[in-house]
């Protein structure tokens, strides 16, 4: 069937007959797997006939056609649905979509980019909204271009804050190139939703986002080809509210409690209630052609700092990006309102057109970079590192998106100082060392944090800068290169006794204790651990044989940071050199950072007393 | 000055006055610390000097009489404005408020709990509102209890999702005890707020969530005096939308750009300004005499399994906490809407009138766990573990706050199977281990789960139970003991060549692989690590010791894992027995649980194939 344009008339009787369709497949799909969620599929089926039918432009033979439309599902659970509607377009066939679930096949029980013509991994509810706004904001800001974005949310994800921080965003960034569908099917996964099939609250809030909205009945094809008509014919963010049935169309299950996340009972039985196996095929209607943009780049030169100078990190990742945002038009910055402590404020002086003032809403600053890179963006998100913890599972997600998306938390540690402990990033290494594939770069100065913001922006994948607050000296020349998985040993002799290993403020105490224990006749190889993940391996093991002991010292809790990283590396190695690991004891509170780092056991004063205990033990002089 | 009662006259000039001492305080206790928020503070001294003068029921000598209002400064960082309050009613003196943000002073740059009229701890936005929502609860649903909470909020805050999921909650849960009072200053951290002194878009989203609202000028006193009589006569939560200048009452900063989060450039001239230093006292209205109440508890049989039966832990989670909920009746438990996935439901059941369905809205779950602990309630709290890192940021604070607080993540790791990457827990050993004094437990069967979460309940502070999916055999009998710290060898002999380490499915997985190495003549010591948080080092050290080499082995990933954990253990001993860490490699997908443990590398056979290469390369047969 060929894509009617939509001032046409709508046949009733062809939408039918595609719902019906994506709604046996749903149910087929999820019977071979013997799992997945084909009620959840069958509210929407409908909704998305027309959608394909009649709204979406998307050659599925060029899924990188930069013109497509994009279409995420939010409720990612309704993957039988995405899969069904992939099969109508012809992009994927029976085989493949009985597939569903199989060890191997790309059509995994949520939606991940493995699929050439899904964007972003959603399955955690309540982000895939967040992301499309992302998506939204590159067309109308970056790119002038045509494409929406089409969102299909559930119901019940709106409980998520991250909803109402999209629905804030896109309101208020006048996003009228995208359409929120939200498949109201009363039903959650264990039973109804807060509100059911009354969608007045939600709709009340939304408007007062600055959304046009919608209430309808989401399986009347006329109101929701109305519905769709009128979306995009907006100049406002567009929200459509269709009440549906769970599992619409089989009896069986057709609004009926205890029917989320489960194969039907008789598959067989329900697909004939449908009308039997359909092929029907959509020509689902090509883009337009893309329009070319250009982005003008303000020349800026490279910063450079003098050894001795003190310079905080989180100064010179304001002016690395700055620069990097001159030599590479597509670095685009994202920042949680707190540009003037992350410094992303120079960027955002320098670069406005291409920076994002995503307030204070981690979550949709997160996401919206998750967006942006769907688009070849190569978005740097900052904020304090503490906060950046909200954002957790939208970076965990970043993941399974196999995301390009740059990371910076500033304020990391005690050493923050009086502000307390609310305000100091303390698991940060831990939490997103704990992230697939992630890259974890902790500068000592600010000629090497400009060097590895560069090296973050080549990196293709999600990384993660950690800054300081407090101005350290800057300790190594411009000319300096330093690289994802390097180290660099700041200061080493003919015969260590003990290595000190340790990034950011600590290296600066670390080197403040070789010199005190040079005084008590200790040599003391120092190295500066600035890639914590991937790790120098190479560089532990050679002070493990070298030296007598190694100390690490970090600001940040024990677990998960620089101190277990090297026990990883000397525990696989079966190596006996003692390792003492300091890290943040204690509860910290306010007070000034010298006392704070003291208290922590983290200064000078506690590396020399720790190094000189662990290696008079193993015989140092 | 005495508290007036709410029907009489306000006295204009006493609370002008009242609130210029605020004002002046906040200013020199900044002064004082050469840093903090005075013109947060100070947006907000009109709103407070009406509150302390007039509504709030407190005594402040007796912070544990539990009839006492509640005052939560969701914009923590108004401290000197709180602690300006503490002084004008008399609980602190001159002295200790000059002390602001003085290591060792409790008066913390954000306040925290260790001052003991606050309930938890704030400094991150977004928190104060939702976790209130949670001590509402407890004195609307549990304790038919008198007490009122007022929450201070910022205007930034509003643009974090998590105070909407707290508006949505409170509205739907109908807690008529809660007062919301929005400090609309207009200034952010770095510039104006999205609305400004628009409130009417807050508003209408507010009013949509089933709250009553108010919009006023919050320096207006009649006004003030006039919204909160409105408030605590209202049958539903009340939100009161106030405008005001941030820094008022001081020309310099009064509604100025950058003047947020520093103290005063001239604060001497700033107090002449103000009318000069104060000495008021407000005698802040008792609280009404405390009501008892009761909670009745179905009798529940404690579980206990079969060996050789085959249990999912999460079913024994909802069991054991179902009979706890019989025998400690101040255990309550919240689920994200997955109750009959973790089997919360069960608890449910048995104790409705202790269960709080939250519906997917994991911050507020958190939260709500948090505000229920400061009335003494011991919230257990449960989700996916995926989805728990929603909340990692509330989680974080709750160890600032030192709550009690019990957390259940099921459906942890690749064994889940076919759900696919984005329902999989694969970092959260990882995140809530570097939590301040957190417990990470992770049983290996259902009656071992029984006696962790009794040990959990008996434990204060955040502990967090890890459950699997797939049902899994019994091993332990129900006599067995098991606690938090401890570790059980499951299987040893007289000269074990190789030790395994694991918890949950992976231990069934090795002591399938000892079996198997048995037959291949290499005797594997098998240690079943349940405690992960604190470990058992002995035991670890010991199996160093008797052992030739390691083999861990976990459904998570490497980083910050069970056996990041066993390598601290080794290197912190300089024990040069080799350790194999095997945890999740790769980038799962769908698939069946046993395939997907075996692409992970976790399954037996590829612990054989570890722990065979490991023995044989030091020498075992």
């Amino acid at each position: 069937m060929a894509q009617a344009a939509p001032e046409e008339t709508i046949d009733r009787e062809q939408l039918r007959e595609l719902g019906q369709q994506l709604r046996v497949d749903s149910v087929r799909a999820a019977a071979a797997a013997g799992s997945g969620h084909p009620t959840s599929s069958m509210s929407a089926a409908d909704l998305m006939a027309v959608l394909f039918a009649r709204y979406l432009r998307y050659d599925f033979s060029a899924p990188e056609n930069k013109a497509n439309d994009h279409l995420v599902f939010s409720k990612g659970h309704a993957s039988p649905l995405l899969y069904s509607l992939y099969k109508m377009a012809g992009a994927i066939d029976e085989e493949e979509l009985l597939s569903f679930r199989e060890f191997g096949s790309r059509l995994q029980g949520h939606p991940t980019p493995e699929i050439p013509w899904v964007d972003v991994a959603t399955g955690s509810l309540g982000q895939g909204l967040p992301i499309s706004i992302g998506i939204a904001l590159a067309g109308k800001r970056l790119e002038a271009a045509d494409y929406r974005v089409w969102v299909l949310c559930g119901d019940s994800e709106l409980a998520e804050g991250s909803m109402w921080e999209a629905f804030e965003h896109a309101g208020h960034a006048g996003l009228d190139n995208m359409v929120a569908i939200v498949d109201v099917n009363r039903l959650g996964q264990r039973g109804p939703t807060m509100h059911e099939w009354d969608t007045s609250s939600w709709a009340a809030r939304v408007a007062a986002c600055g959304w046009g909205v919608q209430e309808i009945d989401g399986h009347d094809f006329e109101a929701v080809d109305a519905a769709y008509a009128k979306a995009i014919a907006a100049d406002r963010p567009a929200a459509i509210f269709a009440r549906t049935k769970k599992g619409s169309g089989v009896a069986a299950v057709e609004d009926q409690p205890n029917q989320h996340g489960k194969p039907l009972a008789d598959p067989d039985a329900a697909v004939e209630e449908l009308g039997g196996v359909r092929s029907h095929r959509v020509e689902v209607q090509a883009p337009p052609e893309a329009r070319p943009f250009e982005i003008e780049a303000t020349p800026v030169e490279r910063p450079a700092y003098e050894v001795g100078e003190k310079v905080a990190t989180r100064g010179a990742y304001g002016d690395a990006l700055t620069w990097l945002g001159s030599i590479d038009e597509s670095v685009v910055a994202l920042d949680g309102e707190v540009g003037n402590s992350t410094y992303a404020e120079r960027f955002a002086a320098a670069h406005p057109d291409r920076f994002f003032e995503m307030y204070i809403a981690e979550q949709q600053m997160i996401a919206a970079g998750v967006g942006l890179q769907t688009r070849g963006w190569k978005p740097f998100a900052s904020s304090f590192g503490a906060f950046l913890s909200r954002a957790y599972d939208f970076v965990r997600m970043a993941a399974v998106s196999d995301a390009d998306l740059k990371l910076c938390g500033s304020h990391v540690g005690v050493s923050i100082g009086p502000d307390g402990p609310s305000q100091m990033a303390l698991e940060d290494i831990a939490s997103l060392r704990a992230v697939y594939g992630s890259v974890i770069l902790y500068p000592s100065d600010a000629n090497q944090a400009v060097e590895l913001l560069d090296a973050m922006r080549r990196h293709r994948g999600i990384s993660y800068m950690r800054t300081t607050r407090e101005a350290t000296p800057v300790i190594y020349g411009p000319e300096e290169s330093f690289e994802i998985g390097g180290s660099h040993t700041v200061r080493t002799g003919d015969a260590d006794d003990v290595t000190l290993i340790a990034a950011g403020i600590t290296l600066h105490e670390s080197l403040a204790a070789a010199e005190e224990l040079a005084g008590r006749g200790i040599a003391a190889r120092v190295i500066d651990l600035y890639s914590v993940k991937p790790v120098d391996a190479d560089a532990i093991l050679a002070a493990a044989a070298e030296t007598k002991a190694i100390v690490t010292v970090e600001d940040h809790w024990a677990e998960g940071g620089i101190g277990e990283t090297v026990a990883g590396v000397l525990a696989e190695a079966g190596a006996s050199t003692p390792l003492v690991r300091l890290a943040v004891s204690g509860r910290p509170g306010s007070g000034p950072p010298e006392a704070l780092l003291a208290a922590a056991g983290i200064d000078a004063e506690h590396i020399v007393a720790a190094a000189e205990r662990a290696a008079r033990r193993v015989g140092a002089p």
